[in-house]
């Protein structure tokens, strides 16, 4: 069977698993979670054993020691992967739940109901816990899944897809419901994104570049994040320590993450007085600091920024620095470079403090909080399928509830139009 | 100045818009509704004048009566347009508002707080009126618009924007905020398709070919409706009163809607004692019945429908009519051949009624109420940008919260990631 054919194939199961699994009680649904979650830990040795394979494979490859770190499968990450099925099986089940019903002047009642999407794929690189995370995300959801996964992790994710829809199979859970598209060719990525009104909505996970070719090639709506450019200004009326700490925190803690800073604004009536004294911890933590012109003045070890490095998401420890008139031009900088992800204005002053969370358009706006905590378990969403810098269904990190969508439904006794 | 560098220029200047209109006063907003209200009743004539030369083009190119109809701005349809504004003014502003907040054990608290979605393109066919609905619904809910109309109204939606403008400007309303193509080359559509990033989300409107001709070519993301095949059923349950005089409604009442039944499925248990009669009435109304083979031999007039019918949107007077073994045939029909946008059951019958409900994946699903409700005025949602039948961000009848998202707020003293 060609490509095209298999992809179109699975993906007409999984729609039959989406209309099967959108019916299933709660209780069903959290008893497969469980012993999936169980059967994980059972088989741990099994999926190393095929693990193996993969790592062989990519050291063979000669791919990076982080990449080759983020596809082993430790103990531990097993283990973690098989308690993050039993947290979502402990989360309320969105389905059914009704947001809202109002009465009309006709007498009928008028409400919205929140229902599974229907068949959700993915579209993943190395990681394989995220076929298990991902996977038991949609099925609490009640959606059904169509995973495409990177072929860094092939053997990985067939094992942990293997297990999964065996206890599904085991309890009475249509077969659809879990569908994994084994071509690693990038072929299939494509045929996936054609299959507009079979697969409602694709979430790709992974680098810019992967995100971007799903974007562009997609006739299905997309749920993405490109990257996380995040900034802390640190507003004139700040308390200055906790500024110094907010900063520290969401530039150092772990700067590999998305929520991490990368260009921290300072209010220039301050900036003499804090640049110094953060300056001198970041230096001790290894931060490589950029600046504005009058940034460098200030800190003799910061080298110049160009415009381009505002825009940057480094990963790493380096950091941007600007000195800025007052909130409006932070606010305008922010405008312009952000990547709409998170940000923090660190202030004393009331008025400033509601200014920024209203007028900041990102997806999480904060007063006196690390950037580091926009993060789904950190909000209390229990669990996360990556956070949306998009402005359409989702926006920030997203739980059970944004795999949902409404219905309006209506209840009469016979209501006419006239 | 070639298309995309005008298409480009225009988009730019709406994004400024949309930021400057986002902090705007619901007071603000609301006078200039009003004002705009008021300004295109007081210059109907030239409205009407404008409208004429659209109408003499409409009738050298040999246009349908009912295309030259919807075209036609009569003072009757300059009121509704003038008093639409007013409508919107007084709904209550969506932006800003916090959905839920709550705490988190480390002391911050986070919420959800609506925020406008920033541009938002639309895209549209011959009625004029779209562009004061749109301009007026997009302007309360905070966002800024860009209006791409059709070669056909050119010169009554110049008119239009124009006096839109005026007030616009006036009331110190950003110029952005009202922006309109003045390009009917399809090419206009294609460059503005390319804006990812600059226009937030695109609402086409208008006949299929023009959506599925958007959604295809679109980089950014699509509100669509393409059409309305909805669907009454008939339980062996109902009281066939209702049941005869909803079907009757959703039929009849006014058959060129996107909520008028397309297909009636019966209960085989009723279709001996349902059929001849409501066939009696609707041949009274002229309406042509196309029936399954069962059908064909209760209602001699039917004749046999084709598989296709069922796909049909007529928006005319032809009924498709299936019996059917239960209420899970029934759904199963729908589930096929529906686009998903309104379904019906008539029933007394209390579980059947909440599983049709729950089970049913179609934007609006009603229990004992005619198909032609599926309204956002007759949901009472005050104002409507047209009807959604995707499943992503907006389902079913968009108001003024679907022009909006959500954000994540944090509210902090200095909280840390460990």
């Amino acid at each position: 069977m060609d490509i095209k054919a298999y992809v179109l194939q699975k993906a007409m199961e999984a729609k039959a698993g989406a209309r099967a699994i959108a019916k299933a009680s709660s209780e069903q649904k959290n008893n497969a979670l469980v012993k999936m979650a169980e059967a994980i830990q059972k088989k741990a040795k099994e999926l190393q054993r095929e693990n193996k394979k993969d790592l062989a494979a990519a050291k063979k490859k000669g791919l990076t020691k982080a990449m080759i770190d983020r596809l082993t499968l430790t103990s531990e990450r097993i283990k973690e992967m098989s308690q993050g099925l039993i947290d979502i099986a402990s989360l309320p089940d969105p389905v059914g739940e009704i947001l809202k019903m109002w009465q009309r002047p006709n007498g009928m009642t008028i409400g919205r109901m929140r229902v599974p999407i229907g068949l959700i794929g993915i579209i993943y690189e190395s990681r394989p816990n995220v076929t298990a995370d991902a996977t038991g995300l949609c099925l609490k959801s009640g959606n059904a899944v169509i995973l495409r996964g990177g072929s860094e992790a092939i053997y990985s994710n067939k094992a942990i897809v293997k297990i999964l829809r065996e206890v599904a199979k085991k309890e009475g859970i249509h077969s659809g419901v879990i569908t994994f598209i084994d071509k690693t060719d990038r072929q299939a990525i494509m045929e996936m994104l054609k299959l507009e009104g079979i697969i409602d909505v694709v979430i790709p996970r992974g680098g810019e570049g992967l995100i971007r070719a799903v974007t562009e090639n997609s006739r299905i709506p997309v749920l993405k994040h490109y990257k996380g450019v995040c900034h802390v200004f640190v507003d004139r009326d700040a308390d200055l320590k906790m500024a110094e700490d907010i900063c520290f925190n969401a530039k150092v803690q772990r700067p590999g993450t998305c929520n991490a800073m990368e260009t921290m604004l300072v209010d220039e009536k301050v900036a003499m007085k804090f640049l110094p004294s953060i300056a001198k911890r970041l230096k001790k933590a290894k931060v490589k600091i950029k600046g504005c012109p009058r940034t460098v003045r200030i800190i003799k070890s910061a080298v110049a920024a160009k415009e381009e490095d505002f825009y940057n998401e480094y990963v790493d420890l380096i950091l941007n620095i600007k000195v800025v008139k007052d909130i409006d031009a932070a606010m305008d900088h922010i405008a312009k470079y952000s990547s709409a992800h998170t940000e923090t204005i660190v202030t004393e002053n009331y008025n400033k403090a509601m200014r920024f969370l209203r007028e900041v358009d990102s997806a999480s706006v904060f007063v006196n909080i690390s950037t580091r905590f926009s993060d789904g378990f950190q909000f209390g969403l229990g669990a996360e399928m990556g956070i949306s810098t998009d402005k359409i269904h989702a926006r920030g990190p997203m739980g059970l509830e944004e795999l949902t969508c409404t219905k309006f439904i209506g209840l009469g006794n016979g209501q006419l139009r006239s």
